[in-house]
């Protein structure tokens, strides 16, 4: 194998899932600037240095005016030769966000429609792309039975490095496996 | 938020746990250059365009000599200013591997040990790094109550642009979730 150092290969994407508990309904968007009137979820690229979580909060916040809390990550997409990544590969991350605010105020340079729409209905229609009908699907299936069935949990452990701290996504671990010893 | 284009601001490692379920023993290393001996999973970057469980077979392969499958995505780490990423963010993922290989024939430049440990003996001892402690500790779940409980499942779906694929992974869907119109 190589012993050169990497380099930055991959731009990373984040959307927010924002579900209301209450109601079942979901926060979509339609993109302004698409051929297609898919509806799907908000998002966007992560800044440098920015957690995953922070990114789809700000996106949620900067297209539609609602304000949101990070949840759990939900799905993760990678893709190779998108259009839009200039060569490069594209990770794309799903979160749940829990809604903080219902108001609608979306931006008009980047939308064309936004509504919170019922979950189930989201998981029907052809009016969207394949993987946000499959994640309305997991949503769906994690309202229903239990979000603990579809949640990656968020774990902050300290690095090796001293001070540094990261971000560990996974199944939730049973407290009879947490302290084994 | 800005119209410009994105650039590449990650590198993505993947390592790949190697679990033999019909002994509950996982392949680990010891790396040759660090200061601390502690056991971890054999892993390293993606090479442009390559997918994540491809990835993680390889790495397996050219680190320790066994050959693999993969089976599953178990764990995703973010983590900014990371020492060997040269600013860059770094997300590391880990997948999950069944052995199709057992004599093991390991790099002596990158490893100085190598071997099949009992996974519940990774999950408690000190010799090792904090994520790998949390995974063993999740393999050791899956092994005992089902994997079902930790794994991340992948599918294959169509991109919007014609004749590309893309890898989407996340928990299984049950058949009336998956089917539902």
């Amino acid at each position: 194998p190589s012993r050169l150092p990497g380099f930055a290969t991959h731009q990373v994407g984040v959307a927010g899932a924002v579900l209301d508990e209450a109601t079942g309904k979901v926060l979509v968007v339609q993109d302004k600037n698409k051929t297609k009137n898919a509806w799907k979820f908000p998002g966007g690229l992560s800044d440098p240095g920015e957690n995953i979580g922070n990114t789809a909060v700000r996106e949620v916040f900067e297209e539609t005016g609602i304000q949101s809390e990070f949840q759990s990550l939900l799905s993760i997409r990678q893709q190779h030769n998108h259009p839009g990544a200039f060569g490069k590969s594209d990770m794309y991350i799903i979160c749940r966000l829990k809604p903080l605010s219902f108001d609608i105020n979306f931006c008009r340079q980047e939308c064309l429609r936004c509504e919170w729409m019922d979950v189930a209905e989201l998981a029907r229609t052809n009016h969207t792309t394949p993987i946000t009908s499959r994640v309305a699907k997991l949503l769906l299936y994690g309202h229903r039975e239990g979000f603990d069935k579809i949640d990656l949990a968020v774990k902050e452990i300290p690095a090796v490095y001293k001070g540094l701290f990261y971000q560990l996504y996974h199944k939730e671990l049973p407290e009879t496996y947490e302290n084994i010893c």
